[in-house]
């Protein structure tokens, strides 16, 4: 193999395909990024147990020559150190050439690399997906998927399934996302066929780094234990979990005694400030009483905050509610309208958190018995 | 105790005397930092084993109203929750109110903090120095000696002395810094009696940083154990290092059999690339012969990196030398010289780095044995 290649093109490429390698492998091999050089292009890929990522770079496009191949063939190199390196190169043009026992010789400039390759052949194989796509969303909504619910998804793996994001596709898209301590819902209209699977919300964090043009259409193909997600140059491979995502629309309240609707901004600085008391499972109290709104943190050891809130309108009865600042933090942090509105029933069961304008995002919060 | 403070002045000497609060403390009370109002001004002190540091805000300065003290007193309060506090308070004035036992009461606008404190009387005096300035120099030249020979020092504690930068006032000031691997000397023409202390280089770092005019003046007063940093509305203490600083001149090669002049930022782009592989010892072989000159670094697992210099010129004989690109890559960092000047003696004698226009730094590094 060898081939020429723009730095920039290739700091690109490599920075896509390393999202799918792990800093810890089971597997040497596993460390490295496949890199397959052809008459037509140059194709990047790098792999995990959970995701696979494929980047195309064509020979040429738009009229822009990209890269050069002189022999085709393939080899695969320490991602880490191939990422790095490709940074740090003198000059924009870098040429690779495989020398036997997949050393592999990187000039660019005055610099000289040899580095010790893996045989291409022993590299994973990527799965074998094909088929129409079961839908199609922008870069942008899976963005905003990702924003708005990802952060509620369980860090343990207690429970698998709760590591996920639910993709609901019945009427439009239902992203589901919980831990079993809150839930987040992000709705999007889409058309398809009806479908429910559940991704780690891990590999969709990745997939959502990798597009820079937000209006960029992904189509999303199916199967049993495997998603594929393509675009323009990139196919992207997730595992699905096993197993029946919970249903969580009973755990909805419907009706509501208290209403409070606060400006959004304002209420996250106190959070902030609440944070930097370490107290008991990160928990705040609000008290809404003889139209005040007072959030309070103590610790023994610290001392206390109260934060009065300013800029805020309540409707319903009085309540004393304790919750995670942290939860409820992440759950402002889906939100770009001024005010968001809390709805509680009452001291011990969930409340909801809906932005003033934006009515496709729910955020559930479950309180903490104090 | 009972005044109001400016945000900004707060931040600001908060920020001062936290860089003399460690984050690990054995006694609770030097967690915090001592706050002190008197009917002139508001006194910020922190203190740990190596220096202590004393931030004084005037009530007013230059017709500015920067606080007002309602009535004296003094509270210590926990530095690290403090500093991040201040940073998140919502409006720019601030109260503070002791309570009973030490409880102090921080407000700005809605938010209402209350914070245990410790008592006043139990934080640790300040050491006594008083008298005339050995001598005198200025933050940037302060900033100078830490920039340029601070790295050096021994970061272990196995001999104590190496840890420090030795100041040895005669006929100017020498900044003197070994690790014993390798040495960094900063020279200045200062006027003052003749005295030689050795100084934390830890303490010296924190004190460059305290500076925003590079013009401020600093008086020194050296003492049996202790050093006194003096400048507008700032006392910084240090501990002297106990013991006798190597003496180095005689390490200092004085006839050279090889120079090579390089182009300085192509050198250390060159060496960052190298410090790619991690090689046994950090260690780059530097080779000049037939008119070339390269650095060569491999490791058996990842392969091998060779850079060609460019823009170089060598006088003397040929050489061939093994050392570390990191402590190479540090004396570097000293010169803003667009050239650099290696003088070698032989493959196993120390090496000399100057800058080609700068003659007030001198850096010496230790070859390695390969």
């Amino acid at each position: 193999m060898k081939f020429e290649i723009q730095k920039e093109v290739l700091i690109h490429a490599v920075g896509v395909v390393i999202k799918a390698i792990s800093p810890k492998v089971s597997v040497p091999i596993l460390s490295g990024l496949k890199i397959t050089a052809t008459s037509k292009e140059i194709i990047f890929v790098g792999s995990n147990n959970d995701i696979s990522i494929q980047k195309t770079v064509p020979l040429e496009e738009n009229g822009d020559e990209k890269a050069k191949v002189h022999e085709e063939g393939s080899v695969v190199l320490n991602a880490k150190f191939l990422s790095e390196l490709v940074r740090k190169l003198p000059k924009d043009d870098i040429s690779f050439t495989v020398e036997k026992n997949n050393v592999t010789k990187i000039k660019s400039g005055m610099s000289v690399f040899s580095l010790n390759g893996f045989p291409a052949e022993e590299y994973p194989k990527l799965p074998e997906i094909e088929g129409e796509a079961d839908f199609t969303f922008s870069a942008g909504d899976l963005n905003s998927i990702v924003k708005q619910t990802a952060f509620a998804a369980a860090t343990s793996e207690l429970r698998p399934i709760l590591t996920g994001i639910n993709l609901n596709l019945k009427d439009g898209l239902k992203a589901i996302v919980t831990d079993s301590h809150r839930l987040a819902i992000k709705e999007l209209k889409l058309a398809g066929e009806d479908r429910n699977v559940t991704i780690p919300a891990k590999a969709l964090i990745e997939l959502s780094k990798v597009f820079e043009d937000q209006e960029e259409q992904v189509e999303v193909i199916l199967k049993d234990t495997q998603a594929l997600f393509k675009s323009h140059n990139l196919l992207f491979y997730s595992r699905l979990l096993d197993g029946t995502f919970p249903e969580v629309s009973r755990l909805l309240p419907t009706t509501f005694n208290t209403t409070l609707k606060v400006d959004r901004k304002g209420l996250s600085a106190a959070l902030n400030r609440c944070s930097l008391i370490e107290s008991k499972n990160k928990v705040v109290v609000l008290e809404v009483k003889d139209k005040q709104a007072v959030l309070t943190v103590s610790s023994p050891e610290v001392g206390q905050i109260e934060e009065y809130l300013e800029d805020f309108e309540i409707e319903g009865k009085d309540i004393k509610i304790a919750f995670s600042y942290k939860f409820t933090q992440d759950a402002l942090s889906a939100f770009e309208d001024e005010k968001v509105q809390f709805q509680f029933v009452e001291a011990l069961r969930p409340f909801i958190i809906k932005g003033e304008k934006c009515d496709s995002v729910t955020q559930l919060v479950l309180p903490v018995r104090t």
